[in-house]
């Protein structure tokens, strides 16, 4: 038996193994990892042996100063990628600014500190400030890899104090970017979602612009939806500005319609966001972190919630929204942003266009004036409109809507939303509406008792939007309209053959109307 | 204004977009993504835009039958990946079993039904046990992303009722290989770990095969510690068997010390263990399911577990150790499982050598006979042999120590291993011991009150260990042993030069050792 090997004696000088280095030839490579930070090493690195970091060691990455954490993925031959290089694909590329002939400096990154506060949650502990702190600038600095931000998300998620929601949102909007204006008033709004086509952000900036009070609105993409704010603005405009360019609209402007991505605002939030839209989860606790923090950042002293409350909508219930609304107001007075939440109308969607093209359609008709404009999008444009104008002491006590009335009919809101267009510059593309053209037929005749906003988003998105701003749905039926059976209760629009067909037959078998005896 | 373009009108049967398939030409490609189902499809691929996944949506591709669920990257050139194919990296291309020609079909995965469970269970509800199957089912079928493992393990972590923990362990035994063996007793034993060279499995196995009793032994690789026992294993004989060879070497020598990995036992707990590791939480609940899941797949009928007490081991208190020594009772005696858990010192290391060579220089010594074999390890490995050989109706009532103890010292515990060795095969490839080596010294007189088995294991790890089968630790003092200022606390070992300085820097700024004062 002689299968195990004597130790050989020898010293610590043993030159025997090259040293290995650290610094690695940049490959840029035609991959896009979708958000995440990875980089690409050779099995045979000759930085560090990338098996041993096993999928759950992140490297630190960086090139001129400039430096990530990221995960490894093992090149065994892929585009011949050599011990001395490093393959980065996108964003890893992008985020770390490289140019031409630059190395990059790799090592094992020492998992962050802050996931012992992680831990303590996971146990029921409540945080101390200093430990949101600290979990906040790592997720902001993207030092998490996406269980652990799983993890952080799921734990607080199970229970938060009020005092732990307050820290940190206040954390949130304190790591990135913060907009300041030089103005007592600068008003904001936000909608709690869930509501197709309820584009009324769109119309109410230019009103409130129009009046001269400054509204710099940052909007989202839409992520699960057919269509954001900033997907809708940019069949009309270029959205996607630079702070800088953002801080010049608003000075010519009063505001801006822009997509908050280039501007860093809460980034923590937008990492939290990537793991809460998959799971499906979406606590009052989170929520009001996300809105406040955003807005905070924003450098917002006004702000008006809208939270539409209906069966298929986000909120479904007035106990729930009551005590959302709870939440937000103790968050917001501790933080010194002056909130109002209203509660509206959540059992239907809202204007008739649901896609980026279409909704831009129905926004324009509203501005212009058209006599065919759907009058909901208009009244509820005008409420929130009105809400914010009474922010402006000259207006205080109820004139806010006569006020936006004003505006709108007189067209001074639509000049203000072409001046936001030229400001921000064309849009980056044509977004002529689908001319693939499918219309869903009333199973019946009766009267429309409701429509599944989930369903009509689902369809929506099915047909392509937003990715083909075109596709989408128009409605021609709304709730408490009566329909003979046969006759249209919306229009499928696409662009692509396969999404289209897909959406048509999702239609057929759910259109998400609801049709009621007409008798009754 | 006619920024806003009219809709055409068209029909459904225009068919100027050509027809998407979702019938793709297979690419192999030379990446290894880390255990994780990843597929790559380009930008422009005929069958799914890819873009529309955004990172939270899988595909399911299948190929002649096999199907499994994949994330997507997005190729934008890469390895000049084209619109009608899909690359395949590791280990993707393996579990689909692929042969040169096929082709491969892929569709958007629905989300798995059972994350309404996760939902629930993070909401603070308690599932049922059919909540529970479906949630397993769609672990072990890999249909789960990473995130969403993740939330279910924090979930479940916060509380879990111990009817909960019971549905948990029986769906995870259920889903997978179920090993049957034609005998009465079928013994096992498991060790809660933490503790570095505790190698004790490769003394008991051989012990209790030369008996009679049969002992089917599938053992973990290290994931965080220096070596598990299939990696100590592996320095003496093959131990990536499948299902087949395990039989069949378990029904010519009673027993075998296999790697788990090819055997598919409770593969749901390999995938909550992937990101369980990672996240360093290890919950009594989640260590019950875990270890008897794999225990009751594997056939055995009766079970003893080794839970090491220790200040730095993963049980630090009686108290801790009592609490789950219950629900391990009360879990295993619903299930069928005779099971006996005695608590052992975990106060330090067992054995000398710490690294897969040095363990398996220890296992020998042990087994030889040899003067110098480390007395903890044989002592401690006498006793648990004893205890399983009591399961041995013949042996009833205390008589197994002393049985254990002629099996080793006549040497048939020596044959009974080195048949094991024969019937699995020959190692894949030598492991001598690392001939870089540094002697970590004595800091000064006195004697060792403790030593910190988190800190030792992380200096061998340091080193190389289990990647470097030779490299580690190999202890020359244990507790209660007095030492003189500079003599050899303990020796590293290494092959690579920079892992071995890492190790040697990690030992001087802390060896982990205590001394105490000589006179108390």
């Amino acid at each position: 038996m002689t299968r195990h090997p004597k130790p050989r004696t020898s010293d610590t000088s043993s030159g025997i193994q090259h040293e290995r280095r650290s610094q690695l030839t940049i490959r840029p490579i035609g991959l896009d990892t979708m958000g995440e930070n990875v980089v690409i090493l050779s099995r045979d690195c000759n930085a560090l042996r990338p098996e041993r970091l096993a999928g759950f060691r992140k490297v630190a990455v960086s090139v001129n100063g400039a430096s990530i954490v990221a995960n490894v993925l093992i090149a065994d031959g892929l585009e011949s990628l050599g011990a001395g290089e490093i393959g980065l694909p996108q964003p890893a590329l992008q985020r770390l600014g490289v140019k031409p002939g630059d190395s990059a400096h790799v090592s094992i990154a020492p998992p962050a500190a802050s996931l012992d506060a992680v831990r303590a949650k996971i146990r029921g502990e409540e945080l101390t400030k200093a430990e949101i702190q600290a979990v906040v600038e790592d997720l902001a600095g993207h030092r998490y890899t996406d269980i652990e931000v799983a993890a952080f998300l799921i734990a607080t998620s199970s229970f938060m104090t009020t005092g732990e929601v307050l820290a940190l949102t206040s954390c949130m909007a304190a790591a990135g970017t913060q907009l300041k204006w030089n103005r007592p008033v600068v008003v904001d709004k936000h909608c709690i979602g869930g509501i197709p086509g309820n584009r009324t952000t769109m119309i109410v900036t230019p009103i409130v612009a129009a009046h001269g009070l400054i509204m710099p609105k940052t909007s989202s993409r839409a992520i699960t939806s057919p269509s954001g704010t900033a997907d809708t603005m940019e069949v009309l405009a270029r959205v996607e500005l630079t702070e800088d360019e953002l801080r010049d609209v608003v000075d010519r402007c009063n505001g801006c319609i822009a997509w908050g991505g280039h501007v860093n605002l809460s980034p923590a939030d937008d990492v939290l966001i990537s793991v809460e839209r998959p799971l499906s989860i979406d606590t009052p606790e989170q929520m009001v972190a996300s809105i406040l923090s955003k807005k905070i950042a924003a450098g917002s002293t006004h702000l008006l919630i809208d939270m539409p409350v209906g069966p298929t909508a986000k909120i479904r219930s007035n106990i729930h929204a009551q005590s959302v609304r709870k939440l937000f107001e103790f968050v917001a007075s501790r933080l010194g942003l002056v909130t109002e939440i209203i509660i509206t109308d959540g059992t239907g969607p809202i204007g008739r266009g649901i896609g980026p093209a279409l909704e831009a359609r129905d926004v324009l008709e509203v501005l212009d004036g058209n006599p065919h404009a759907p009058a909901d999008l208009r009244e509820k444009s005008i409420r929130l409109a009105g809400r914010l104008l009474e922010y402006d002491p000259k207006l205080a006590g109820g004139r806010g809507e006569e006020r936006a009335r004003e505006l709108l009919e007189g067209g001074d809101a639509r000049e203000a939303l072409e001046r936001m267009i030229e400001a921000q510059g064309p849009p980056p593309r044509p977004a002529p509406i689908g001319s693939l053209v499918f219309e869903a037929p009333a199973p019946r005749d009766g009267v429309v008792t409701q429509i599944d906003c989930f369903r009509i988003a689902r369809i929506a998105r099915t047909a392509g939007a937003p990715n083909d701003p075109g596709a989408g749905i128009d409605l021609r039926k709304k709730p408490g309209d009566v329909v003979r059976k046969g006759e249209p209760l919306y229009r499928i629009h696409g662009l692509d053959q396969s999404d289209f067909s897909a959406a048509c037959e999702a239609a057929d078998e759910d259109s998400g109307f609801e049709i009621g005896s007409a008798g009754r």
